[in-house]
């Protein structure tokens, strides 16, 4: 009776010690960041050599996602069970504009953002916020879009200070390493196969940025 | 005693007759609208006059609102207490790809639309459907964005037969109403002021429209 | 002698009687209307048959120009000599405002038609408008670009009309056919191939369209 | 008799001084640069004070003008008889992409820019260059068009290159300027009243950025 009672306690234990979710909530980027070499698989690996059973890597990234449909799909991503939502998103709100005439307002790119982040910190979420990495790797500040992306980082950076969230600041670090490493001053090749989407260099190079502010 | 006892039954049953609310949800027409000549004002006005007491007309538009701002304040709308919601959106979603590069893509504003409706029929609230207007009051079909209004308002309609809802068809009815009284081909000043909102008789046009489908 | 002197005579009349030059003025619908099957082929088969070496179809079309494009080489097109030239231009002017910002504006639109218009009519050279045909071809009018494209149209027609000029009706022509052969509302695959590149069969069809003017 | 002759030499050195016509040709930029406390009337201040008689400065500007409406208005331009034309243009190609969908494709825009700068270098017009200055004075490259406007700044500098032409590179003067003197980020008011019309500082402004390089 006392060593049921015991391996009882035991299985509670190991219960409560699940692995700390962290579930990625992004665009196409995201969605192919769960293939093979993708940059939440890099996270997932790095996880399984470092913190074996303690975290686990989520991908829930849907292709042409915009801020709002990140909220579209809000409730379907809370019954992930998440510990930690990580952001990564607002490249197509810029994008759309031009491709489309599609893209989103500063007010409503603002306000639907903060929504979901009080909605996760008031369920005790961490939330983690990336800011919009490059449409486009040219390193003279050229590339058509640069401004308006710059704009909307600025507003991801602004909500991660004001409700004190860790960032991974994406934008910074995609420029930094572009003028480091594009000498020819290319518009895509470097992180990025086609000005946006990420080659293997790229995944893993944002899969880095994630985690030395998530495991930090 | 018993006398009160009947007084309170009365007085619960008097309570129990209040009066249907119909909350038009919607954008800058329907902010317009609570005006003293705006729409939802005459709305209210028939009902003084033929239905007292038994409706309410109440406006909840916001300027500049697409069908995703409104999935944004579904909440704060639902605490209006509607028994019938009226939605009158979509011109900005068109409109706003030529104006600002930020209109709503097709799939997300069947996406967005739909699931408003569901969670009201889920609720037994009745729904209502209007199309969007007009872009422009031209009649020759040459106003700029006609084409996609067109397209938006076929949306609607489809989403008011595969989902059984009444429809009040103001895209139909405007042109039909332009053809007749527009000889000229203006693009403004026969029911709108500046080819989108609506003037004193652009009020009065969609009022009746909306009145015919709602008392029917 | 006096028969090498008739003979020179006959020559020199012959010589006299050269074909007149038909060149077609305009984009990529143009360009790929050289091809073995495409418009203007089928209209130098047409003339072989008919008119054997009294006319010749010249094709001057490049791929993706505007109204100014065609202007940018106008000097050029008239090195090739021609006693008539027919335009058909205008759907990127209004295509390209979606698809990259980049279309022409009315007021632009119509001043450097114009201009052209005026210089080809001061050499006695025949002009002839053809209206931009369709960006889609469904025939509920909900095409995106059907308004702005109706309204181009329009234009190209004043223009005929205050210049005296004949004209190609294509956009009426495409819009009519379209209804009585497209019973299922497809945006493309009746007379084009993506909604604006024409197929064999809209080849044929504007060849046709093309003779009746031309030849009437 | 020796004395008329002498007279006639006089007049005739004197008929060969006729001052240096100077041409600004561009857009509202430079319409309104011919009002009092406009840039070219500035210059053309500094010229009666430094060099009387000896230059003149024209303004050739039409607002909302692009690239090919220089080209549509060059053959009038001409007539105004230029010794030196200076090009400023280039932010309504950009702009209006995004505010009419009517900009200009940076083909287009390089092959019309070119095309005039070998036409006046053929009839030995010193032609000079300026480089496209801002739409916003943000100092944190997050103007909207700020990529764009970078993009098309570097094609007006490589054509300056190319051509052997000087070059007044307002883009540059401008960012540097606005990144001293706008601390708070504004996104007009410092050299502008509107992002991108200029306020009298900005119009002494580019009028000292054209005198360095004018009369160098």
């Amino acid at each position: 009776m006392r060593y049921l009672l015991l391996l009882s306690f035991a299985l509670f234990a190991w219960k409560a010690k699940d692995p700390v979710k962290i579930v990625f909530f992004g665009d196409s980027i995201t969605q192919a960041g769960v293939q093979p070499k993708g940059y939440v698989s890099v996270i997932q690996q790095y996880i399984a050599q470092k913190y074996p059973g303690q975290y686990e890597a989520i991908g829930a990234g849907i292709s042409g996602n915009k801020i709002y449909d990140l909220y579209f799909r809000f409730e379907e991503m809370l019954e992930l069970k998440p510990d930690v939502v990580v952001f990564y998103i607002g490249i197509n709100d810029v994008w759309h504009k031009q491709s489309a005439g599609t893209g989103t307002d500063v007010d409503r790119f603002t306000r639907f953002y903060e929504r979901m982040i009080e909605r996760l910190k008031a369920k005790n979420i961490r939330v983690v916020l990336a800011t919009p990495s490059v449409i486009g790797e040219r390193t003279d500040a050229s590339n058509p879009q640069d401004g308006d992306l710059n704009y909307y980082a600025g507003i991801v950076r602004n909500l991660a200070q004001k409700h004190g969230l860790d960032l991974v600041d994406l934008r910074r670090e995609f420029l930094e390493y572009d003028r480091k490493n594009n000498p020819e001053n290319a518009e895509k090749g470097i992180l990025t196969t086609d000005r946006v989407h990420l080659n293997e260099k790229g995944n893993a190079f944002v899969a880095g940025q994630m985690i030395k502010v998530l495991f930090k």
